[in-house]
């Protein structure tokens, strides 16, 4: 297994040895951006949900007798961001002011006409079935708030991506969302303290940050609340220091990771958040202590 | 936690509560593209070998003086791919032929001259630590062959980002890219025997596929050999069933999954591959074993 952004040092820097077959993964921004979806069944309502979710405006384009109940109901829900037009896609002018073009269509010549179109007007496509012809591709995804995994096999195995999204949901504790949006609150707040892009005081912001989230646990970053963080900075980033969470009054919740000395192994810091590792053990004691004694009982016969 | 692509029985179409604050996560392909990027230290060297493992081009503008090692390395290593030139971005005809553009300066100013130009000419553009300016966001990533992930946090922690992909990796069993390259093997096979895109073969090739993954254990997908394929191919498909790896004449590896009656459950499915639930089981026998044991013998006395 390769990391893409593993950390090398300097003096040894050490390069990937497969420097192909993958794509780019990135998170697109569509906020302000509108999306022509053409297609309106199950695929194209996956579609309209991740790309509503992301903040965009929609067209649909789609007869209506072949409308999803979720496409339906997307329509219903959001009319100030979904305009439908119950028709089927006429031409290059429904490509004008358009962003990003999905089509989620049962009729490969339709959808290949479509993407030549978005391409002439260099307008990123993606049609569904046909990896061919896309510029990108969706992959199995799991959202937490401001927390998002994808899970792309590379057009090789949907199926599996769907497995392996619920394996890693399984292997997140559930706070890790709110965890990243108090970070993503107490950024904002350094930065009303201490402004600037780019230079020292943005490094020194970085490293502050990367401290702080290195040495205190993921589920207490949920307790950053907006006094907690004003403590923090005041106390942590005005005296150049990061503070634990006992020091600005809070109450760490009970460890799964660093304080508990069975999870320094990398492999113990994937059981999945709930006491997984408790059933098995509780499971084994009593399977265990029956076990003798029904074989003492036995013996003493 | 909500999933992006949940699955919804048509009679019940329910819609996630929350349709905005995220990105749209996606794979883009870049084989056959070039990308400019703009900069050349330790960030530019993290895009360019994301860049280039997505099989681009690449044309690197930075001066020398400011070059990572790694950087240096990509530029020694690649000389097919990778063009470079000692200068900086001098303007608009620097964006000729561009698919996409990436700066990692420490000089917002000038990122931001090169995202307009950019965006002038629709080329998609990320300016590293501005995310204001950017059309996507990078996240950490992890890979396994033709299995990619990505963790994005909408740019609220990279930190937080970095120390989930660990616990992600630690969840996987380091099989899942190999089975995923077979399958992809096997869908490839499947196509020659029984090609079409769309309709009534492509939704039967989809549905058989399902259920094999479904079927097999992820680890028995990485036996799938040339042989095996050919064997599944004329056992399976064409008698519209799907037989287990071991009728097909291989040998089904130690299940932690469907074989075992207690991992039925969602959450024990998540619990990583190489006996992490044998261990505290057996442990926990032998500690119940023993305690019954001490305190019947007390009892005796």
């Amino acid at each position: 297994m390769s990391f893409a952004d593993m950390s090398v040092s300097p003096s040894n820097p050490s390069i990937s040895s497969n420097l192909s077959g993958s794509s780019l993964l990135v998170a697109w921004q569509l906020k302000g951006k509108t999306v022509l979806i053409v297609g309106g069944g199950e695929v194209a309502s996956g579609r309209i949900e991740a790309v509503l979710s992301a903040d965009a405006k929609i067209v649909i384009l789609a007869p209506a007798k072949g409308l999803h109940p979720r496409t339906k109901r997307f329509i219903e829900l959001c009319p100030d961001r979904v305009t439908y037009y119950d028709r089927r896609f006429s031409g290059p002018a429904e490509l004008y002011k358009m962003d990003m073009v999905l089509t989620a269509l049962d009729d490969p010549s339709s959808s290949r006409q479509i993407v030549e179109l978005c391409r002439e007007q260099r307008i990123p496509v993606n049609a569904a079935d046909i990896p061919d012809l896309c510029d990108f591709y969706f992959g199995a995804q799991i959202r937490d708030g401001p927390l998002q995994i994808m899970i792309s096999t590379n057009g090789s195995g949907p199926r599996i991506a769907a497995l392996l999204k619920s394996k890693l949901s399984g292997a997140l504790g559930g706070y890790e969302g709110e965890a990243i949006r108090r970070v993503g609150e107490l950024r904002e707040r350094l930065k009303e303290r201490a402004p600037g892009i780019g230079g020292a005081v943005s490094r020194r912001r970085m490293k502050w940050m990367s401290q702080l989230c290195n040495e205190w646990d993921m589920e207490d970053l949920t307790q950053l609340d907006r006094a907690t963080i004003a403590r923090l900075l005041d106390e942590g980033w005005e005296q150049n220091r990061v503070p634990s969470l006992r020091d600005l009054g809070g109450k760490p919740k009970v460890k799964q990771g660093k304080d508990n000395p069975q999870s320094t192994s990398q492999d113990l810091n994937t059981i999945p958040h709930g006491g997984s590792t408790v059933l098995p053990v509780t499971l084994g004691f009593i399977a265990g202590g029956v076990s003798v004694a029904l074989l003492l009982m036995y013996h003493r016969r």
